[in-house]
């Protein structure tokens, strides 16, 4: 049985099934670094507070900062056996540094490092997320940039709509994860790591001492650093910040399945519009001709773990009394693992954007489509003053003749298309069947 | 069969089963006010455009305020068998104003509509949310300072901890609340009500009437109203501003949740802490001595309904494609679902609160529990500069022997407590046996 | 305020915003016809165990029968300030037969009731689903027995793979409902609707006179009513029976999404595979041009709703301690709304279905696909004693140089052909580019 | 760059990102032994189709015999970098016999094997579950036994309702997890294990063929081991044999939090009714004095991981066209997830049960409170000949007055019932207010 943080008053060795279910070493191993951090700020504290001496402070620091090396350079062993990292650092410290060690929990519990390690955790991995947007956003661009001339039909009901910039449509994206950015950086600035809760109920030391340690450490690191806890019980208890950024994760993974569904239909056989490049497609062990676009389903597919992560948070959380429950453990495993997926998504999604390849012929194929110009057809009515309603239901009837009969609007003789309304030109309309002259004439949007 | 908005090239009746399974106005009449304000801001642009003349446009904007007046005073009567808001609104202006009302639909479509009248949902009745918490944060102040010399236990694991103040227990929930209302607020402020999209493509009229007429409007109003869309595609497509808010709502549920948890248990018969008032309780048809927390029963009940609907609008979003589809119709009745609730259930908790009557004797029953200070003791120990996990160790013994022996710490001779360390002064141990002692050691928390 | 079955002990009114927000019969109206037979058993055993005189039990049942009568023929008009449906058939009985109405609810609670009633509904509702279920699955047989010549490319990854014949492609759906039926089916099974359990503790009554009554009750309806309950705290405290349904209900709405997801994609203007039928379609109101495969959409859309609901009674039901809880109540809505998505989906299916024009030309132009023969190239050189692995290899590489080369198979001549495997005899090989051949090669499945 | 099952046609490697990010070795390990028995399966077809010698199954057969052994034993290393279980097992069986492994993929996909070794793993699993169940079910009787004669404060809403035996109190759990196995039970019914569904379209091999293996296996097994599949493409498409054994794990998940709540409940300091064992709690790392239900609480805690598990692949599963699409390699993580989480949670439930010590002295304390009879004493009037609602009404007002007046009904004087209702007798009212009494009374219920 491995060294545990507690255990006086226990008459009987804890069930071994029982410790293999309730231990978080096999997860919580990533909040390391983090954990260390509190830790050198906790010494700091205690040395202030006179409750370890300056010696004793340094002597700990120092262990801290070499155990801290070992994690950065991955030469630190988490040992699988330990109940969760607080343990297993606190254990490797006193084999480090001895005696020391047994002071550096004075004044604090799990219950409080825990919630530092998991909002720094949050904080460090949100601004890198952040990065990693900024960063797909930029191939969107580049991607836009790239293929700026290029029309293609716009969809409503996956139904041909109206003529549209290949360039907007696209860029549709950027603009959700600009708001993606936004929602997980407002969520961030909530987040801040406070000193001082103790298990539930604070601690003997003087908020003062936390507050002037806190911003010796902001000083030191360049930017800012929390200090007293506002309220030790709220702070123990709560795990709002886990759902909101689980929350947020979610609609980033929702955009991507859409932009995954956009690509996967848009490079069937039957659209052909883009050819994915190999490097992110897979075969088939049975069928060789196969090209499929793994990544992209994969995409789509992991919306389903993100929003799971979400609700098991959701759901873990409900209906618990203050304070700190043994339940809230669990939030841990979504957070990390939701955070993974979405930064492997950004980072293959900004390399496949890339390699796509447009097939301008298959899509302007379909842009001969005349009913993607029945709307210009309108407004054509329209200037020349017939109310928006009676011109939608004419040419409304327009296209149904054309359907039924077969026969393209572009080739109707002028004096059919007068029969639908006087005010049709034959020499004007032809020109409104052009994706250019479309997406010029709607000039409320940026071009 | 209902007049519709389109139908020109259809030459089939709609199934009556698709009607009825299609349409929305039974939720959708939610958006009617908004739904008129975002027509007249619409009259304003097509007059300044010139698509439509002054004179029609005061003409429609005389009609839309007439059924304005006629929504705010409840004699708007909404037809049941309209497809949606928009079209019973645009039947009714055409009964209204005839002729002039076919123009009004020129250059938008119910895609743009639909987005900006959502949006303007979410602005308003986020904000009366926002003032609601308020007042429910108010009434946390006022049960807090009412009882701000109320000492409870404290738990973690719903096992006794450490003595708390009641105050802070309970002011746990406003820092929740603050950082719920934090987190609406910002949601709301991504959200603005761009004009211009038509149906995904954009409309011909110029985007600097759309801004010409916003900032007129922003002018009359008082506040800002946002003009041009940056994209039309996204503006039409996208729905993470009503997951935002379904996941904000479902966090505040979560918080509610876990409030009425501790209520329901502090108002058992064992508990006893706090009665709750009869007029938020309700009886039993069989047992005459019955008063349930019914109330508080609900409050944590529903909060199955915000995470189900948050689920539900993640999922109808998930994989679809660019642009809109008829699925996003499914966005409102959740919408529309949560917001009802939170708000019922801020103005119920604001009651609420004020009639709970604490039973301080039931407290201060629990309060001898001596285990409640058992890290008083180890920071006596700490103090004598026994190091922190030693005297953890120490205090685990003490706990452990005054369980088995059935005798109370108090209770000891010194020459018993001397046997766990030799620090121990009796006279001074018995001192620390005290709720209010314990609770104002803990320096490091607001008192 | 509303007339309570309960209120002796109260001394206080219910606030009205509590009122409003506990009550239950704006929903739970639908169980108004199985209440009232709960309550015409419940007399008839009442009477059995001596609590209530012959007559009186006559008297009860003949008021019951007329109220069962008035819901029947839709004129019992709920009365929307009740408390909920319980409370509203006791009222209107006491106002109907006087006195012996105040004896009905001896020996029983709503606890009890609302059980029975709801497992009831289960009960009828289920059983009406798996009847269209049914119905909709002989749709699908006529739909494949119509088309039954039809082949057409089958996609894995959205991508050509093998041509497949629809009627398999279609039957696929069947088989789903299928097991559909086969779950709600057994889900009904482990139903019944136990009496006697009172709030939880069960009755005074004997167990044997529930026994006896269900017995008769069983004969006179001619299948068969359950009648002890088991174990009575079980009985009013669980729920898992709602969550087995819902879970049930959102595989069919699973089930329903990629049907709907199917016919979308098939339908758009480039695959073109089929047509939806006018009636299940909806225009635009900008684009008149449109014709939007509304129906479908909103069943995909709805797919969000039924996972919602199934969530939403999880959620509340998670943690609850036994007996019955308030929060309990909750689980009524998201169950009648999931019941009657399905049930309008499947009528609605099994009239779409019948309505779908198949388009063979765009089919037959992608069955020219050479790349769906590639495994029926492979299964040609297996046959000639190359290792499958091989075959797969060299199949692989031919494809290759099919597409880099822009040359069809078929169409390079037997010296090239050679070069990837001597096996290769041209008059063979193109042959094998018929989906007919294709197909019927397949000898495993049934055709 | 790992050996895959596919490639030829690919001109480009894949990326390292994507290779990472689709492969599924890390978790489909698990499904290693039922792999190796659907190639035995296969080997065999196989070889009485003469696709492959005789000779060459026998060497394959025993090429897969060595690998089962090894997995079996914990010898088989799975490498980390092959794409999946399946391309693992085919490159270590190539090591080992060289050429004739590359003739055991003829005929079948990955598509088919996938579906084969999760629908082998849930009926394995599941019937492991099952045990477990009958195992904990088993323990349920024992702890209800032992307790045969304690009487506890039944609860509705957490308040005193009825007196209950503790008998039948735990045994609503019994029954429940009888629900739960017989759920599982028909789901695991519902799956077969079809073969020769190949990717999609079926295979060459004749479906007799298939008939006649799968009837050889079912005799050397001596269990029914099941042969052609119904529909091939249903086959590889679905998953709803995965949601529905996710959801029947949910609901066992649900029913867990139910027990973990009650027992925690009544683990607290103010209830105090039961003990659990030290071998079932955890410690705290600053109050030495805690012992707390960390177990339970964690088992409350996973009931979000199990219903976010089950979101998960339902969310995954929703709009997917047919037939398999990549998203659903992802259903594999959560069906594990959750079966590991219920067998653990089983296997230490039936030994917490053990060991749980019940406090008679807490418990008996709770049923001095009168208001447990109120219902006795309703019956009491009902018995003679009073109405039953008026009884409730008497009884209500009776516990006002005695709440308010702070006085038992037991200590009232006769005079003082009777204005109450002239029925009442002191001498019998007072042999009422007895836990055995009360529950003895309740003859509806099994004792």
């Amino acid at each position: 049985m491995a060294k545990k943080l507690w255990g006086g008053r226990f008459s009987k060795k804890t069930d071994p099934l029982v410790e293999e279910f309730t231990k978080s070493i096999q997860y919580d191993y990533k909040l390391a670094k983090h954990d260390v951090l509190g830790s050198l700020v906790h010494a700091k504290i205690l040395a202030k507070a006179g409750l370890i001496s300056q010696k004793e402070g340094k002597i700990i620091s120092q262990g801290l900062s070499t155990i801290w090396g070992e994690i950065k350079s991955n030469k630190f062993v988490f040992d699988k056996n330990a109940e969760d990292i607080h343990t297993d650092i606190q254990n490797k410290l006193e084999k480090k540094i001895g005696v020391a060690a047994l002071k550096l929990h004075t004044a604090r519990s799990r219950n409080d490092q825990v919630v530092f390690d998991t909002k720094r955790y949050c904080v460090f991995e949100g601004a890198h997320i952040i990065k990693l947007i900024k960063k797909f956003m930029g191939e969107i661009d580049n991607f836009a940039g790239k293929n700026k001339n290029i029309i293609l039909p716009g969809y409503t009901h996956m139904q041909h709509a109206q003529p549209v910039a290949l360039k907007n449509y696209i860029l549709a994206y950027k603009y959700m994860l600009k708001r993606d950015s936004e929602r997980l950086s407002s969520a961030l600035k909530r987040m801040n790591y406070p000193l001082g809760s103790g298990a539930l109920a604070g601690t003997p030391i003087e908020a003062e001492v936390y507050n002037k340690a806190a911003k010796e450490i902001s000083d030191e690191m360049g930017h800012p650093f929390f200090g007293t806890v506002e309220n030790s019980i709220d702070n123990v208890s709560d795990r709002d910040f886990v759902v909101e950024i689980l929350s947020a994760l979610s609609i980033i993974g929702m955009h991507f399945s859409r932009l995954a569904e956009d690509l996967i239909i848009w490079s069937t056989k039957e659209f052909g519009f883009v050819e994915i490049d190999d490097a992110f497609c897979t075969g088939s062990s049975l069928m060789p001709q196969k090209k499929n676009p793994d990544t992209l389903e994969l995409i789509r597919g992991y919306t389903g773990k993100l929003y799971g992560n979400l609700v098991s948070v959701l759901v873990t959380m409900k209906g618990l009394p203050l304070t700190y429950n043994r339940d809230m453990q669990l939030d841990k495993e979504p957070l990390f693992d939701s955070t993974e997926t979405i930064k492997k998504e950004l980072m293959i999604l900004a390399k496949l954007i890339k390699g796509i390849k447009i097939n301008k012929d298959k899509i302007y194929q379909q842009l001969k489509d005349e009913s993607l110009y029945a709307t210009d057809l309108i407004y054509y009515l329209v200037d020349r003053k017939i109310p928006f309603k009676n011109a939608h239901n004419i040419i409304g009837k327009l296209v149904k003749y054309s359907v039924e009969n077969d026969i393209q609007i572009k080739d109707m003789p002028e004096s059919l298309l007068k029969k639908f309304s006087d005010k049709f030109i034959k020499k004007e309309i032809v020109k409104l069947f052009d994706p250019l002259v479309s997406v010029k004439s709607k000039r409320s949007i940026k071009r």
